[in-house]
């Protein structure tokens, strides 16, 4: 086992035992049992992951990891290349969706270049992790290395890690890369099976016509890099993307401090997909945020078993459904930990045998 | 047209003016074009509603109106009635599921008792507008008289405008009631037509043959009371109950002083078939916060034309949705008036004729 493969094995089992104990407070509080569905399980699984019955997820950050993707070359998007490094300047002066969403709850946006194709001028908010500026075209050949593939998950787990050592208690995934739905296709269809037409969206929006050669893009960059479906980290390499890879770190660097992933939407889902296939254990500490527009994100979801929170007919990704979601998260600690029970309350519980 | 009529004719329409500008500004900021899905059609809305391009929703208060029902006697409910006092008593603590949630999103809750079946000891934090202590079992007769029922609604609309008068920009609904689960299910099947086995529920959490009990006791109450579908406000008497009555005058003062309603779930639901039926321009000031696990819910927000903003498995009631479904609203507003525009931000829009 290499130091690198060591990074992402060895996730800890969530703690059943305080899950138990977690429900039998829940069926003590002042509310029919259960009455309070996905918040009470979403509760139990806190408990968990973080293995406290007090879990407290008030110190919240979104990573919104940006980078370039050489496919873009075949026209895949209706923005051009350069849309990318303006955003990253937005994120920054604060006025992209995700930095509104994240101030709206309370989270810090860190934000990252892990490849963006530009020199990007020095600015104390912005984290620069890049091998490269931008990836080679997947329709032609792969993305990037498999050392550099490495290399960038080693640098999400590390910016992971040096957020929770400052305090974050709940991590949100979010990504920002012009043609980046592109590549999240190829490794859905990669990892699943399932065909490229089938999880191949409209992106940020283009024509029907641009779709059909969106299609045959994604399954071009399939037949041209043959990634093994049993190699996460091949398939990454392959057809993914420099931002992806640095998800996959992300995620597997806050399951290590026990801490809860809140996956945004479809190019998340594609870095959860890698992530998962080099940790099964992984899955266990990934919230789906939401559901997607992009068809390709419920395939993710449905491989991956995950059930999203929202399903508000998003397609911006950013991390701004893992911002949206949040307080949910955040209701469902505050139910276990601050709702009275019925014997507090002076409240009678059901009778022995209800009606 | 009778005084009480006035308070709930009248409604205006949204200002279907300003909620094109409002498109016209979501279209131009950074983001792909209505790629923040319902957010975006929900900044539109709040902005019909409300008559101003500059929504603010900071002060909320969630309404949780209690009240008693005669057709407990029925054996209807797995609780006791005597839960509905000592539930009041636990909101004026803050122990209750409302409190916690309504804490966690910035709301103020007010609690009011509009009929519980008990004389409470007096507290500030209560507000008390009873006529009766518990209704009628409208298994045997009418739940309460038509005046009572237009008084219990007048009550409501004074409740709204006070808090508007006191700077309240968001109104949540929410209830209390043991066995109220029933007469909702009764005013569902009366207003939509729906068979009662299909809109009667598990409410607190009885058993199939308590259920199926349930169901003969619903049946029983449309055919004692014979209500007439066209005239809401004899549903509401006949077969409703004091709450009901109370949050039907919430909706309708609070839309009356423009400001959206986040209507909770099945109590809520079947208080806003009455108040629609009243006036059915306020379909236009509602949004459904989420899809409750009572089967009866689903029927309704079809009947009215609403889409839940979330789909957590509740089933609780006092407003709980409602308080969850908050947050999303401020991010809407937040979305419309704090995001860059590409031209502030210096991002390229999409090509002219994009790919």
């Amino acid at each position: 086992m290499t130091t690198l493969q060591r990074d992402w094995a060895g996730l800890q089992d969530l703690d059943r035992e305080l899950m138990d104990q977690a429900r039998l407070r829940l069926d003590h509080l002042t509310k029919p049992l259960g009455s309070l569905g996905r918040l009470e399980t979403l509760a139990q699984h806190l408990v968990g992951i973080t293995r406290t019955l007090r879990p407290s997820l008030s110190r919240k950050v979104i990573f919104t990891l940006a980078a370039d993707h050489g496919v873009t070359a075949e026209g895949v998007s209706a923005y051009p290349q350069a849309v990318t490094a303006q955003m990253v300047l937005n994120f920054l002066r604060g006025g992209a969706a995700i930095n509104v969403l994240a101030r709206q709850v309370g989270a810090e946006v860190v934000v990252v270049d892990m490849g963006v194709a530009a020199d990007l001028p020095p600015h104390p908010g912005l984290l620069v992790r890049k091998t490269g500026r931008g990836t080679g075209n997947i329709a032609r050949g792969p993305a990037m290395g498999l050392e550099e593939a490495s290399s960038l998950i080693r640098a999400g787990i590390e910016l992971a890690e040096a957020e929770l050592a400052q305090g974050a208690q709940l991590i949100g995934t979010g990504d920002m890369g012009i043609g980046n739905t592109t590549p999240s296709s190829a490794i859905t269809a990669a990892i699943t099976g399932a065909e490229a037409a089938l999880v191949t969206g409209r992106g940020t929006g283009i024509t029907e016509a641009a779709h059909a050669h969106k299609v045959a893009v994604v399954q071009q960059a399939l037949a041209v890099n043959r990634p093994d479906p049993a190699d996460p980290l091949e398939v990454l390499a392959k057809v993914g993307g420099y931002e992806i890879a640095g998800l996959v770190g992300i995620m597997l660097g806050s399951a290590r401090g026990h801490r809860p992933v809140v996956v945004d939407g479809f190019i998340s889902g594609a870095a959860a997909l890698i992530a998962v296939g080099l940790e099964p254990r992984l899955k266990d500490y990934l919230i789906a945020s939401h559901l997607s527009q992009e068809p390709g994100h419920r395939v993710i979801l449905e491989h991956l078993g995950l059930t999203p929170l929202l399903d508000l007919n998003l397609r911006l990704g950013e991390g701004t459904g893992a911002a949206l979601a949040m307080p949910i998260l955040e209701a469902a600690c505050a139910v276990l930990t601050q709702m009275a029970t019925f014997k507090e309350a002076g409240v009678a519980q059901r009778s022995s045998s209800p009606p």
